[in-house]
């Protein structure tokens, strides 16, 4: 329940249609993609930063979280009100501020959605990177908090190296503008990447200046079929050792393949066990050769081809579909997004096999090969306790794989509220105790997405 | 002076061919490339972390400046002694931790001099973008400092985006390991870029992780000559908007070719009034295109020629000469690195001229004009106190030209001690104080690199 005062205030300064407080329009502002639900008791829905700061300030008084939100397309639970208190939704804040193709820039305000912002860049033959598989739906907003990535990565790298400038609210209700509008910039410290991944922990992004990059000319597919999962892998490692970097490299294992198969049954050859869907842009005089190039790098025992394919769109309508058609089958996933250094794939992806097998569970793995970013997820039947533990002590040793490796737990996702338990496999306690600092500093009462991205005390 | 028990102390754990204090031998830690002195009362040489972490606790107990220093090729006078105390050179760090080709990583020790990471990097078919003028003698944690970009940044970018992780010790003493080993990573706050461009004022940097690129297959180089400043002005804005990026766009005014002629008589067309020093790189089925597309893009009323150059080399020394030539022609310059949005460049370097003719002021301009990065060199006699009192003015009218054209203070070199006094002009005072309290957090008594990167008080 929200304090009786603080409601009254809020009401005082926001009209009805911008602040719900009745459950069951609060209702839709209680999940995102982890399929947790914890309904928040009002939701906001600013339009400027003067009312995000003022906002801000009244839950500082009243000690009441503000939990910022996009469009609720995270999948770590980084939007969810855990602990109730109102959530802040972006959704309204939908202007393009200003688009300066001279300068390769867009500004925007944080509720736009990425989908609009390519639609804005591309007649200028720009585009902005990141591209989850959200991108349709998910707010450039929710992108910065948590730094997406996608397939493109690869190639184009993540949020953190196309955003140039933030303005941004801190837990204290300060107004900060940090980075520039150029793309060098070194004037006091680099508050902007700060900021970027920080999953609405130390400030609500209210305008981001974006860099934005030329379009390809062209974009060419290939697909490679292997018959086994140590020869795909090693593909992988071949392929990141070219000079030119494709423009995504996914993976898919035989559970991905065997989905795809039921849902589209003429689309794969019966013998595949492992494949690769990758992409090459850049000029039409450059293309070919990387094209050859990659062709070459497949080259092993375990191949079965790997060709250029024309019409490239149904099979990433496919990959697109993987994660919908996994909901299909498993009441419930646990989905990592761990990411392994490249060489060390061939290792991780057998030791994966490896643990799905000694724990008996189900196991279907895909994801971003190129940046070593592997999507592994545990179907479970979260009725059947027994198999929830073994998964939860198979995921414990994942991870540890995932640590041996050099690796991170979280290329993309975040923690969240999901991966709380096991960040500090990654980081060690000084580290964190910095983090943490910089949390009390940007956020002294705990106001902002509390809970989210540290381990529980 | 350091306090006697301080030396007494660090007598204790540090053996003395790695502790100066005779001001003899600390003479020659008390510049840098800003010409200003300022000698440290000591001067440490430390191997290890560990040995870091020892200093930087007995620096906080006895309230004594510790300023860490690269190889003094700065030129903002970011590792001046200006406070005296002790001057941490790391550079005797100078293990290659490890070269891990497959995925394009090499771990440093921060004294390893860039030159050293490239000549590493390139039997493997790899390099380090980051390339300021000083890479032959400057540290990789010098570069990391001052997030150090260079002709390349314009494809490139600079040293932030090519740096995975680091290991650092905090003006406490506290060694933290930021970031990670792979291409992407969103677990916790992203310390590692607040730390790139802190100027030695957050942490020493102990280990970074450096993010290699493959390189091209071929360079080619363009020199195109123009009649005059606008008509050069206006092909940099038609150039930056084509699709594929040069890998290098210099800029030279009048006073920078002249200074050339003075040196090379023969090298430049007498008619020249501003030039491009052109680099494009990629395959050998890109790059030609790319030339075309150049070429064509510097087609207008005031161009004399835009050609291929096949011998690139000696004129990418003249380019690289033009700061020495600058010194031996004034006795003092005043070296800006200002950045403007690259649509504005016309405006901008019409203002520049502008303003030298009202203040009399002898002025040189060159520099990375694909970023909009254009170092500007008042060149004065500091004996003449009314020149150096108009280059003041003058100054100050160049900074607001700059800010008003929403551009930044510095690019690459930093605000150091030189910029100080300019940085309230970019950076609101709100987000300035954010900044003041993450440097409290990190160093609460101020013992690192004191003074620098913040206005004075």
């Amino acid at each position: 329940m929200l304090p009786a005062k603080l409601v009254a205030e809020l009401h005082d300064s926001i009209p009805p249609d911008r602040f719900y407080t009745d459950p069951v329009d609060c209702y839709a502002y209680s999940y995102d993609n982890s399929r947790k639900i914890f309904p928040p008791d009002g939701v906001l829905f600013p339009l400027t930063s003067d009312e995000i700061q003022h906002i801000v300030k009244l839950c500082n008084q009243y000690q009441t979280p503000l939990i910022p939100r996009g469009r609720g397309t995270g999948t770590a639970g980084g939007s969810l009100p855990e602990k109730g208190g109102i959530a802040l939704s972006m959704e309204r804040m939908l202007n393009i501020v200003s688009v300066d193709p001279s300068n390769r820039v867009i500004v925007t305000e944080p509720g736009v959605l990425n989908q609009s912002i390519q639609d804005t860049a591309k007649p200028h033959g720009f585009f902005w990177p990141p591209d989850p598989s959200s991108a349709a739906f998910s707010t450039v907003g929710g992108n910065i908090a948590t730094s997406a990535g996608g397939p493109h990565a690869v190639k184009y790298g993540t949020t953190r190296e196309h955003v140039l400038g933030l303005k941004a609210v801190t837990g204290t209700g300060k107004l900060i503008t940090t980075g520039c509008y150029t793309t060098k910039g070194v004037v006091g410290y680099d508050l902007t990447r700060l900021l970027i991944g920080s999953e609405g922990t130390l400030a609500v992004i209210t305008e981001a200046t974006l860099k934005l990059t030329a379009l390809p000319s062209i974009v060419a597919g290939i697909t490679a079929h292997f018959r086994d999962l140590s020869s795909c892998a090693a593909a992988i490692v071949n392929i990141m050792s070219l000079q030119q970097l494709p423009s995504a490299l996914e993976f898919l294992d035989i559970g991905s393949l065997n989905l795809i198969r039921n849902r589209y049954p003429e689309m794969l050859p019966a013998d595949t066990h492992a494949m690769l869907m990758i992409k090459v842009d850049g000029s039409r005089s450059d293309v070919p050769d990387a094209i050859a190039a990659i062709i070459e790098a497949c080259q092993n025992n375990g191949l079965i081809s790997a060709t250029q394919v024309t019409d490239t769109g149904n099979l990433w309508k496919a990959r697109k579909a993987l994660s919908p058609l996994l909901r299909e089958i498993a009441p419930k996933k646990i989905n990592e997004d761990v990411v392994v250094p490249v060489s060390t794939l061939p290792e991780f992806l057998n030791g994966i096999a490896q643990l799905s097998t000694q724990y008996q569970l189900n196991n279907v793995n895909f994801g971003h090969a190129g940046n070593g970013n592997i999507h592994v997820n545990l179907l479970i039947n979260p009725d059947n306790s027994e198999e929830v533990a073994r998964a939860e002590r198979c995921l414990d040793e994942i991870f540890n794989l995932v640590i041996k490796l050099r690796g991170t737990l979280s290329g993309e996702h975040g923690v969240g509220s999901e991966k709380r338990a096991f960040i500090t496999k990654e980081i060690d306690a000084t580290t964190l105790d910095v983090m943490k600092e910089i949390k009390k500093l940007f956020d002294p009462c705990n106001i902002l997405n509390p809970g989210k991205l540290f381990p529980k005390d």
